[in-house]
């Protein structure tokens, strides 16, 4: 006869294989009768938690994977945090996966099972990743992706509405009374982020009744300080410069905002600056960075449980639900670069 | 009969297991003659390499783990970079584990065999990890410990000389002709890189003849912007404040720097400022931040090679060698925070 299962205990005690789990492996809260429940099935049955084979069986290792392009992008940085935070809080390790945005390595993780680690679920921010890879994805352990969402396929994302961002980012530098507004981070090639943040800077153009000089909006390769610097010294070459500039991402910002004032530049005077990601790094700069806010916290919530509900949907061998797509919030971050020094004690 | 193993195929061809590994993967370069010669072997034998059966068997994962406390401390995702990209190179997947220090989540990754996980081997910078829980360890995986070399233990280390490179740091401030000289990132707790920082500082004053200000050594409990904003309001609050600030770490002067120049100092005329680590926020900081620069590519590759070499020694079953101690090595980089500006083009 074969040995008692995961399965079986659930059954006897009358609550799901994923409650029999939580009380096999300590890891969360269990109400004390529950708990008395389970133990009385297990100790009926005979059952006994052997983790490795229990994990050889279901599969369940109760790791996660987090899969994104760059840790030494702050962003990715500040966002692994929470995500661990989440993952520790529900019992889940989670380990990090640096793909610098390589198809190869992306698809290896998000669309095949990893060689030699099982994961319960994983938790990506692709950047190279494809809608076939995608679709044509043989691993069963259930993804949630971070970003914008680019594919159609029935898979669950979280992301903040990038086109309203941008475009409220750039209708507060009208407010300012700048009129001169240039974008740093346009990506020609892309269908993600660097798209729909310019749809949505053009969006402020566009409801503002004026024109944008093609002049002013330049492309980046990558995200990076350097390429924020490079791009600035640039705009300052131009016969006319812009007085403000709405970058993709903070760091992208500091690289512009360290060669304007390199250049004798004073941000905000003759330039305001604007950044995207809210990065630590830039409120402590000078000047601090005005940014548009994500809610990372959210964004790392919503990613984990959701991710969660999967694996525990697959444990029950429910029907797998509909795809979901979780809006998560952000707000404009008012600091120095565009407002100017506010007083003399703080950041 | 047993199916032919690896190393039936490795005596077979005359070369080693690892040889066979890296035909059989096809990771690294392998010279063509000898794949040949291993490839007839395998016909030869009939050897089927069952990956999953192999990694079983071999315990052979091709995967390595990078513990880190923390990613959005950038001087660790600079390194994890450097670390990936090296083990890449090597035919190895690094996955990241941040431990945020916590002494479970360090010893459980060393010193125990990740549940679910099967690591060639385990690249470490741990805090709270304690010898005891080292010399006690269980895992088979061989391990490279980073920073100073903390125990007595058989382990290899790679670190850059703390005491040496904090007493430049402060001797280059005295050469400055700055006399109220601070420190802020002691930890009297410390056994570790705060202790050695702190003992290189002590002993550029000992080397000037100088005094420390016991007022001047400002203790915190992390090496973040905001402990070092903090610790630099307190020395700014005292009746004679520091002319020169050494921070223990790049996060740390920055937290500083942006306190200073709140408050409405010149940097460096009134403050000059150094920190530790050379992170990229530092090159772009205004004032650019004067920094100790580990060599962090030449520690990147001595730990990945280093580990490298032991997983082909217990693949080999060689007799394990004495534990080695790889001194990596660092310089002083002066940029504006020490200097002033030094021209209106660069940073």
């Amino acid at each position: 006869m074969a040995a008692p299962t995961l399965k079986d205990v659930a059954l006897r005690a009358g609550v799901s294989v994923r409650t029999v789990s939580n009380v096999v492996n300590d890891y969360v809260y269990v109400a004390d009768d529950t708990r008395a429940r389970v133990q009385a099935a297990i100790d009926e049955l005979g059952y006994r938690p052997n983790l490795l084979a229990r994990n050889l069986k279901l599969g369940r290792t109760k790791m996660l994977a987090l899969v994104v392009p760059e840790l030494d992008v702050p962003y990715f940085a500040e966002l692994a945090r929470l995500i661990i935070h989440e993952a520790r809080t529900a019992g889940y390790t989670v380990l990090i996966d640096q793909t610098d945005g390589d198809e190869r390595r992306e698809r290896e993780l998000v669309t095949e099972d990893a060689r030699g680690v099982n994961f319960d679920g994983v938790i990506a921010s692709p950047l190279s990743l494809t809608e076939e890879a995608l679709e044509g994805r043989r691993a069963s352990a259930p993804v949630v992706l971070l970003g914008e969402r680019l594919f159609a396929a029935g898979v669950d994302h979280v992301a903040i509405d990038n086109v309203r961002a941008a475009r409220e980012a750039t209708e507060y530098l009208f407010s300012l009374g700048r009129r001169r507004i240039a974008a740093i981070g346009v990506q020609h090639e892309s269908t993600g982020t660097a798209k729909l943040r310019t749809i949505g800077f053009r969006g402020a153009f566009a409801a503002a009744g004026a024109v944008v000089d093609e002049d002013l909006l330049v492309e980046v390769g990558h995200y990076h300080r350097e390429d924020g610097a490079a791009a600035m010294a640039r705009l300052l070459d131009l016969p006319e410069p812009p007085d403000a500039v709405f970058c993709f991402s903070d760091l992208l910002a500091l690289g512009a905002q360290r060669v304007a004032l390199a250049r004798g530049l004073s941000v905000p005077e003759d330039l305001a600056v604007i950044g995207f990601d809210d990065i630590e790094d830039g409120r402590y700069a000078t000047p601090t960075l005005t940014t548009i806010s994500p809610d990372k916290a959210v964004i790392a919530r919503s990613a984990v449980r959701q991710l969660i509900a999967r694996i525990d949907a697959a444990d029950e061998a429910a029907e797998p639900a509909q795809s979901v797509q979780i809006e998560a919030p952000y707000r404009l971050v008012v600091r120095e670069s565009t407002q100017g020094r506010i007083s003399t004690g703080g950041s």
